[in-house]
């Protein structure tokens, strides 16, 4: 490695071949990651996963990984040409505007206008870094410490650290599950929130709720008639809606509502975050957006987001706007949700086989399971950071080992003091290539003889 | 627009087709936004030159853009190439392991082992969103609200709000610059900190110093012994250096030093952001990086990253591990050192027919010139919020509309207390192609008749 030391003659910090060894000062870090600092879901499932993949039982077989959201197979056609024919022009390669490319902001105000119904204006769009970097911009542009964001739980994981580290705190409402799931198949509307809880939560310090349709983990879509509840609690408390939409074009429900169209009150209020890695299959690009109706709202997202990156990669940005343009002119949308609710009926058959009851799945690529009725062995050779979490986490922890398939432990999107309601659940991503849904299929048919009777 | 309608009959949000008119309830944002509201340099610049653009004086004639440091070049064949690749593998647009791809990693240790003169290894190197959010990660990994931060002055802009957004306080220590840089051609050397300003800087609060070399906008490449009294103030002081370093392969000098290779101590203590935007003429690719010889420090930025963006764009990743793999076979460092050295020599050529002193640059591709000499009218018509900033503004302001020649004035790297040193002065970019630069020279010769005999 080091004959290219002749080529870097001119530095002069060649001093010290040897590892240095210094004692290593103290530094205390920022106090979030030393009071926070057990693994998290995917890092733990991950190492489950890396660990069990050469155990006894999985010789010879592949895992089946259906954890992570990530996509098995690449965007589509069109935008992979419009990723590489954009890196050809020069100026694409170099920094966009801190609120988004012209190019794309025009496709979004194309894609949205029609779905809210009003012609939108450059000033009704922002462009983030992936829809995460755009929630936590929303979070910066309006939180002051001691504020406080409702947050319906389960929750996407994230929302907490970016709540907590701009020195907000975090009031959690439970999304109630349904009692009977351990029994029969469920709906989204089964997950109830009670809405004299919710009411009961806003105080005079709450700035915003953070709301997530179609909802991660559990595959519910919100009606009209729920969105218009929580909208309306929100108007009366002058809340900030923040909605993370990003499975939006991922429902299988008759229609899907957006909270910003109730009423131009509500509208006035909300934030919504959108994805172009969930609408494309590329995850990996970071290209989100946030769109509001408030101009002036959305602008202090604008101004986090340019604290926080500055702006966007470029090349992403101009591939997405041509690949809306693309998808605008064909069924894109309305294929791709076919094309899931196929892979739902290939992935629920099995369950459907085995008698494990689940929630239906309304929207999103992730399905809850309920393993209740599944024998897990209390005595199996847990490791000691698994047995500190939830149930459900012995039950992923024994599937991946078992059987080789991993899910992901949904109490990790619960408090402590709340993850009993989910328990005996686990989360399965189905944004995988049929054939390898198929696989799934065939593997998780040996739960067979671990089922209770 | 709106015959798409029927393509999204299933939404049930087509309830108004007028504008919304609902009167905006008062929503307070982060008060940091409300407290910092007046335009910063990019946005008046930019503003100043679109208007100019089509006024008398420019009729006829393209303005010449030397503001901000974007590229008016393409990324090298090679990088565009590896980028178009990496979008052809499915994997290569998910997600990304939010320390970094393995092969980005792998690459940069190759790249800097030789450079920091031993093997570096896998936790030694985390990537980042541009090295921007480098910025940011490192400082929400360490900091806690009221720890204060040392920042040399003239600063990037964008420090200021990473640091206070975290509750962080700003300690300013001035780079004095040379008493006589009105009357003759500096050198960065004669930009000089005062050791007994800077260490009464430091306080029991002190968390962290950022240093920048090669220095933007001086173009300052600091010598051992200046890192070297630094680093030792910094060990001293046990204070986390955050050394942006965008700048390292872009230097003048027979050699160039990174702080972190002077003694383990200041090693253990430093966190070295780099960038492969600056490094392959990519800014909007959004790839960036932290290097620490300190494992456990570093794990701090990778966990304020991990909140903050989550990941990095994966295709991109992929394109730079590439791009280095292929520099590094090469002599692209050393060819794009001759490359800027000749920029320079085009540029700086009409510096010395006018006799318009500079700092000699040393590194980075911007350079600093005096416009003491030239009469810049009083009374122009300057609108009011270029009247409200330092001089340098209407010194920039001027040259656009009268020149159609773009610089950014400088005091926007200052506090208002200090901008005084910087009020003649104006930077200018150079990573523009050379043809370009001979019509900036060309155009920039109209200032003879305004320069005071």
């Amino acid at each position: 490695m080091f004959n290219r030391v002749a080529a870097f003659k001119n530095t002069n910090c060649l001093r010290y071949y040897t590892k240095m060894t210094a004692n290593r000062p103290h530094i205390t870090p920022n106090k979030y990651f030393t009071s926070n600092n057990t693994k998290d879901v995917w890092s733990l499932t991950n190492e489950a996963a890396a660990t069990a993949a050469s155990n006894k039982q999985n010789k010879g077989r592949d895992l089946i990984n259906l954890g992570q959201g990530f996509f098995s197979y690449s965007p589509p056609n069109f935008a992979i040409e419009e990723a590489q024919k954009a890196l050809e022009v020069a100026l694409v390669n170099q920094y966009s505007p801190t609120k988004g490319r012209p190019s794309i902001i025009n496709s979004l105000r194309k894609l949205y206008s029609p779905l809210y119904g009003q012609e939108l204006q450059d000033d009704n769009v922002t462009v983030t870094t992936g829809a995460n970097e755009g929630i936590l911009s929303s979070l910066v542009g309006i939180l002051n410490p001691g504020d406080e964001v409702i947050v319906l739980e389960p929750f996407f994981d994230q929302y907490i650290p970016n709540i907590e580290l701009m020195g907000g705190k975090v009031i959690y409402v439970p999304i109630h599950p349904p009692k009977d799931m351990d029994k029969r198949i469920v709906d989204g509307k089964d997950w109830t929130i009670n809405y004299e809880e919710l009411a009961g939560a806003f105080t005079s310090k709450t700035k915003a709720l953070i709301l997530n349709t179609p909802h991660n983990p559990i595959g519910k879509v919100f009606t009209r008639e729920e969105l218009t509840k929580i909208g309306n609690l929100c108007v009366e408390n002058n809340v900030v809606i923040i909605s993370d939409e990003v499975y939006e074009f991922l429902y299988f429900t008759d229609s899907y509502t957006r909270i910003a169209t109730l009423s131009p009150e509500i509208a006035q209020l909300t934030l919504t975050v959108g994805s172009a890695g969930k609408t494309f299959a590329a995850t990996g690009w970071r290209v989100g957006w946030v769109i509001s109706l408030n101009p002036e709202l959305l602008s202090y997202v604008s101004k986090g987001h340019t604290r926080i990156c500055f702006s966007s990669p470029s090349p992403p940005q101009e591939a997405v706007a041509n690949s809306i343009e693309d998808a605008l002119t064909g069924d894109y949308f309305e294929a791709m949700r076919r094309d899931y609710i196929r892979k739902f009926e290939i992935f629920t058959s099995v369950f459907k086989e085995l008698g494990l009851p689940y929630t239906r799945p309304e929207g999103t690529y992730f399905i809850l399971v309920d393993f209740s009725k599944v024998n897990v062995p209390k005595d199996y050779p847990y490791p000691e950071e698994i047995l500190d979490k939830g149930k459900d986490f012995r039950i992923s922890y024994w599937l991946i080992n078992e059987l080789g398939v991993v899910a992901i432990p949904p109490t990790e999107f619960y408090i402590k003091e709340h993850e009993q309601g989910a328990e005996n659940l686990l989360r399965f991503a189905v944004c995988k290539d049929n054939e390898y849904l198929e696989q799934a299929v065939e593997r998780l048919r040996l739960l067979k003889p671990h089922i209770r009777g």
